[in-house]
């Protein structure tokens, strides 16, 4: 019998400060976690720059090769938010305003006494076709368009997007996750590693190396579909390291 | 007369503990950050898994794009590390034993009283026709091959050989940064930076909103190499808002 395999993701952090280095990436850490926690198996993660045609040229690549793609940032009013109208170009489809979208807002602003803007009214702007994804914070859409998930910036409100989506779409198996602390350089168990990992195949050795200080150590993280054989790895190299 | 361009830079982390969430990765934003304040543009950033195929695609596909790549992790001694080879592969050179590498393994390893193992020995081998890259904390070298810097994935043996890389590579003319905190939404002010933005070619302004508990407020980054027309247009933001 032919084993499932998981559906695949790629995240893309749309944004130049991330490259810059002045804001420090979180959405990245956060989607990797959340979608293998569920069975989406996360093979690809860029950061691009708030440039069209660049967004255009990296959503028509990645959208052929995994079965999710997740975009963070560039969905606001100003004029350096340019990922809605991008993603419209990528698909060879008009950016519309979204009555959905005017509606949603013209309540949330009227709400709370402020003027619907022209700026304002930019962010229900959203491909033809596309479905809104909720904002339960500040309202204002994300959309999907076919494969492709389109969020906001701002980890709070990319976040609250994203739970709404979690549930939605097709998960996977998640991996089985084992971790073994090892106070030793892991060139001391490079080779019993290398043989553990050739005898189990459906088991994802890792080896993750470590300084604190002048200590040296390494983490062996194991992660499998199959409880049994990741268990039996796991005390082989228990065994084999003699803890 | 035509304006010089600075060097584009593309940052390559390889490693599925980044993509399963399990580790953050803190290299990026320190290459990002380094490369930026030296006149190197970053333009993108991708993190891939240790994988053959995919490594040697990334490698062939961002090296004819960008003037400089510089890639993380994957170059240890366990059967995990393929950075090296499969860098080999993509520039179709053989991964020879390189007598340089060997010899310093052999002085470090031989002062600390430790074995010069098969598994430490993996790391002596570099593709052919590569220059080593000095690693002043473990010894074993990461290496360059034309445009392409492979680096280890440990953040401080990385940023000690990235220091030393820095200091020879071709920089470019840093950009200026001017920062304005409002307490304010942006779309409040996103017409007013829109039209400023459209006189100040030279001045790239990004908008940052963010959230802390309930307070909306926002940054307002500008970055030029041209001091005087971020000041111009600096100016021209303050009076607007106002402070």
């Amino acid at each position: 019998m032919k084993k499932k395999k998981n559906p695949t993701a790629c995240v893309i952090i749309i944004g130049n400060e991330i490259l810059s280095g002045r804001t420090i990436d979180t959405n990245k850490n956060y989607l990797c976690k959340e979608l293998t926690s569920n069975g989406i198996d996360v093979i690809e993660a860029r950061v691009i720059k708030d440039n069209e045609k660049q967004i255009i040229n990296t959503i028509k690549q990645v959208r052929k090769k995994f079965n999710y793609v997740f975009t963070t940032g560039g969905i606001g009013p100003t004029h350096d938010d340019i990922t809605s109208l991008s993603i419209a170009k990528a698909f060879k489809v008009d950016l519309i305003k979204n009555k959905k979208a005017v509606n949603i807002l013209k309540k949330y602003y009227s709400s709370n006494e402020l003027e619907l803007n022209k700026s304002r009214l930019k962010m229900a702007y959203i491909p033809k076709g596309a479905e809104l994804l909720h904002n339960p914070i500040t309202k204002a859409a994300g959309f999907r368009i076919k494969n492709v998930y389109v969020m906001a910036g701002i980890p709070e409100i990319m976040e609250a997007m994203f739970k709404k989506i979690i549930l939605k779409i097709k998960k996977g198996i998640p991996y089985i996750s084992r971790n073994i602390l090892l106070n030793l350089p892991e060139s001391n168990i490079a080779k019993d590693l290398s043989n553990i990992q050739n005898k189990f195949k459906e088991v994802e050795i890792g080896s993750y190396p470590f300084f604190k200080g002048k200590l040296k150590g390494v983490n062996v993280v194991l992660r499998s579909k199959n409880k049994l054989e990741i268990n039996k790895a796991y005390k082989e190299i228990k065994k084999k390291t003699n803890i």
